[in-house]
Parts: structure tokens; sequence; C-alpha cells
């Protein structure tokens, strides 16, 4: 955990869904990058490039569009994947703090 | 605005008032600073460091605890500076998008 040194930070944030999800965008080594907050509630979203999502607190449930078609919990410490070109459903339980990468 | 570059990111968000109020913490050249989201609502901070709290997006109301005792609005791209061992109220009228830097 802890800190994560030498990146470059994007001052404005990202905001979605009235504010129930935002995020901060950086760039790590290169890697694209966000940290962000998700309130609870059910929320869609689209990706471009495929996505590691890395849940540092809370609880979401998620269903990933284009692959097998079951809800998977994931908890504190846990992370799932979406491929690019996809879209996944969340149903935020707990406030959740996450870290996206962007993976090309 | 931009990118700030070479920064250190701490990567667990601060979560403050049910998740209301949000806050990554970093490092720019030495200097603590923050940029957090408040949804729209009203609270009450404590300072122990003075603190410079620039808007970047959004609409507040503050009214600083030992200063003027006059509500002052500040709109994106203004500022309000609060001094060390004080505290303020705040309106958020719009969800906020904020800089905070912790003056020594």
């Amino acid at each position: 955990m802890g800190i994560i040194k030498n990146v470059d930070l994007t001052k404005k944030a990202n905001i979605y869904f009235d504010g129930n999800v935002t995020s901060r965008s950086y760039v790590e080594n290169g890697v694209s990058k966000s940290l962000g907050i998700m309130m609870p509630g059910e929320y869609t979203f689209g990706t471009q490039k495929a996505e590691h999502m890395e849940i540092i607190a809370g609880k979401v449930e998620v269903l990933i569009a284009c692959g097998d078609s079951n809800w998977e919990e994931v908890n504190a410490g846990e992370y799932f994947e979406v491929p690019a070109n996809c879209s996944f459903d969340i149903k935020v339980l707990e406030i959740t703090d996450y870290c996206c990468t962007y993976i090309d």
C-alpha cells in the first residue's frame, strides 16, 4: 500500500454519475491508472482499453458483459479484470476505494 | 491546470462524512497537498496546519471560525485560506473539486 512514487497526476477530477463515482488519473512508469471512489449504488461502465480493477477498500459485485454471465463478489484486497471494448455492471455494496490500471 | 509532475501519491483515500468528502494526499516538491471531492452538503473541518483551499470546479460558501464572521462565496478558480488550529464551516452548493495545500 503506502506511497506511489514519482507519478504524474492530473489535477482535475473525473466525475461520473453525478459524483457518485469520482477518480483521479495518474501515470506511473508510463502506465495510465486512476484512483477512485464509488459510493453505494449500481453503475454500468464501458471499457476502451482493458482494465485491472483493484479494490483497495469496500465491497462490490461485478458482472462482466463479455465474460461468463455470473455476478462475482470482489472484496478489499481483491481485483477483477475487464477486456477492452466491453462493459461491466457493478453493484457497490459499501463505499469503495479502487485503483484502475489501463492495460494496452 | 493540467498535469502535476513527479508527485508522491498516497494510494489509500481519505474518506470523511460517510464518503461525502473524499481526498487523495500527495507531496509535490516537499509540500503536502490533497485533491478532493465534496458532494453538496454542509460540513465543518478543523485545521492543524494552515490550509490554502483552491476550488477547481464547483461552488461553496465558507465561514472561517477564527476570521471575520462572514460567509464568503468561493467559485471555481478562486481560493480561501484557513489559519492553523482553526475550523471552518463549508456549504457545498455544487459538487466541488478542490486542491488543498497545507502551509507550514
